[in-house]
């Protein structure tokens, strides 16, 4: 595996993130009691598809960063709760909207649930849960809460659309792919991330700083995850490596190793992920060409200064245990092997 | 044929609904407007898609009732307007999605959107739609607005997931069938009316009797509608007749016919609609047993019982022309041949 990325295994007992989430850890306990109150349906294969995916075992990372932006606001009141449940339940419509878009049959390592129960049912549980966010969101009370989600709502659809547009064009260039990718994941961490500010009834200022941090963890997580889409060490956590190849999604890499390319490489590129002709030996390929042209490294080297300007972005608020935790889980969210 | 109904073709130039729709003509012309200007994207495929179905040529149905309900109200405002259009959003979303798990290739005699941009799209699109109308309902401002409608949708996808259970199943009861059609038609129809009062902030009577108006016109609409798809009245409209006999829905003519017969019709619906094992012929012979059973005659007749729920429910209102069109309208529905 000539795979080159200078992502070190590091193996510890517990990551930036989990310290992040222990320090929530109470919150977040009750934001799960809310999440399997909140997805009860009478109808009993909602709460079973909803359950089967909420309880796969995600990192909660959206909910835990409305948590903790709260916290860092000095929050004192219960509301955040609920919106940690909100975003838990916008984040989990999507993950099952997109199943059924890409026609996945494994998620977090598990069959995925357009496998188990069928695409019908994916897609009309999910607009399930987007329905129960819109009533808990009403609940809270907040106009500016709504307007903030509802707004991310359509910028994530947005941006699933434009995904539609620019799979399999092996000319997508940088800048395209930056907008999906800030539509369809950075604009939920960023709002995930705001809302904490939100319901603290914060300056104007603290809002839009927390929105940026979310923002740019956000590019950078993906930027990340696409890397890792071709690493060896994906392996690890039942994540099949080379999906996004297969599927011939446009991703950073693809689009530098396309560009850096010479002629016959971009006649592979156009092969492989634009026609989707696939022979045994093209991933390895595909992975030799990423580490000739420093197409890996050189994402993470993109992902860091996303992480540069969500460190920024928070230095506005006063020292803090959470405010160190945040700033870990930047390093740890681009350094990370899985 | 032998199709037994008393839908007596009414040839006339104007039906009531023109009548109720010319009541609230200069309003619909400006919720088009806010249709046309509020699903623009800079994402060229969402207007593209969303106006292929919006311009499909719907009748508009449900903002109508907004229009009307805000009318018999005597709300002089404007945010009847942008309800109205967040109502046709919520229901062009809930369609997009519909064929998609359908199956369907036809809608409104055209071909459906999935059909021609693909289930992906679809799904996306619905999204958008469906954020979208939350973000118009934020505009307005009202939580009372926002609660309604966002139950409403919870409400649909609960009645849609419950519609996959039955689905094939000759078994299902009458009542069964009716919690399905309550949830995914004719809440959206009790939820279009009653917004009309809550932005006129009317009394609670008036808003729970404009909703049971709205929810028993919606039931007597759909017990007609599936009347029609075994009625050769309808392929006047381009609509195919026996679509959901070979869909294997189970609606209120089966329901009957199935349990008014014998056991070899039973046989036969179980082989036709649970097994979908259809020949030529099979058709005719599901509308002549509906025949012999008056399965379509007394479900017109049921129809008619929720057209006088819906009736009363407007006593509350004092006469005026906009209510004389809406008492006109829960006729037409039920007698109409198309």
């Amino acid at each position: 595996m000539a795979v080159v990325t200078n992502l070190e295994p590091k193996r510890r007992k517990s990551t930036p993130l989990d310290d992040l989430t222990a320090l929530v850890a109470d919150d977040l306990s009750a934001v799960n009691e809310i999440i399997v109150q909140r997805m009860h349906s009478s109808v009993d294969m909602i709460p079973q598809l909803a359950g089967y995916l909420i309880a796969a075992g995600g990192k909660r990372l959206r909910p835990v960063l409305t948590l903790a932006a709260a916290e860092l606001c000095g929050y004192k009141g219960e509301d955040h709760k609920m919106l940690a449940a909100v975003v838990e339940f916008i984040h989990t419509a999507t993950l099952l909207h997109d199943d059924v878009v890409d026609e996945s049959d494994l998620r977090r390592g598990l069959a995925s649930a357009n496998a188990v129960f069928g695409n019908k049912a994916s897609v009309l549980v999910g607009d399930f849960l987007f329905s129960r966010s819109f009533e808990l969101m009403v609940e809270v009370g907040s106009l500016d809460v709504l307007r903030i989600l509802s707004k991310a709502s359509a910028v994530i659809a947005e941006g699933e659309v434009l995904q539609l547009r620019t799979t399999n064009d092996t000319e997508t260039s940088e800048q395209a792919y930056l907008e999906v990718i800030k539509a369809k994941t950075a604009e939920l961490f960023a709002a995930a991330c705001r809302v904490g500010a939100v319901v603290a009834a914060r300056p104007q200022a603290e809002e839009l700083a927390l929105y940026d941090y979310g923002m740019n963890l956000g590019i950078a997580f993906q930027l990340v995850d696409d890397v890792l889409d071709y690493s060896a060490k994906q392996a690890k956590l039942g994540k099949t490596v080379g999906d996004d190849f297969r599927e011939g999604k446009i991703t950073l890499p693809v689009v530098l190793a396309f560009r850096r390319g010479n002629d016959e490489e971009r006649a592979f590129w156009r092969r492989t992920m634009e026609e989707l002709d696939q022979q045994e030996g093209d991933l390895e390929r595909a992975q030799e060409l990423m580490a000739k042209h420093n197409a890996l490294k050189d994402t993470v080297e993109r992902a860091r200064h996303y992480g540069s300007i969500a460190r920024d972005a928070l230095g506005l608020f006063p020292d803090t245990p959470v405010k160190a935790a945040l700033l870990e889980v930047l390093d740890f969210v681009i350094e990370r092997d899985f």
